[in-house]
């Protein structure tokens, strides 16, 4: 069965910063995919489709190792 | 002896394009330093020290290696 976890992340500016949240966040256990809407100046949208249900500090781990700050997480 | 050329470079959002710029900019013949004073959402100013006078060709090139526009050379 396949979760999917939609959180909104701050300061992402440009593709590289995609590239950092997404690398990280495929790192995570179960994950297969990582769909991100990048809002320059605003909040983006990150979506995380994956096997397992995930950890919403896990989550917020991965993406501050990325240099980011998750605002909200809709799991 | 050391020369300085001022650039304005457009589209430069967050640390990971200045890091890009940097690192093209570093890779030319004669570069010593390259110091980027960023403003994301507008034009940024890299200032390049070199000990060789440096081509405006070259500079562009490397920069649109970066993935960025000059949009001023001020040589």
């Amino acid at each position: 069965m396949s979760h999917t976890t939609t959180i909104n992340v701050s300061g992402m500016t440009c593709g590289h910063c995609v590239s950092s949240v997404t690398e990280e966040l495929t790192g995570l256990k179960g994950v297969e995919n990582v769909a991100v809407e990048l809002n320059a100046g605003g909040i983006s949208e990150v979506a995380i489709t994956s096997t397992l249900t995930l950890d919403p500090a896990e989550i917020s781990e991965a993406v501050a190792e990325a240099g980011y700050l998750v605002v909200a997480n809709n799991a």
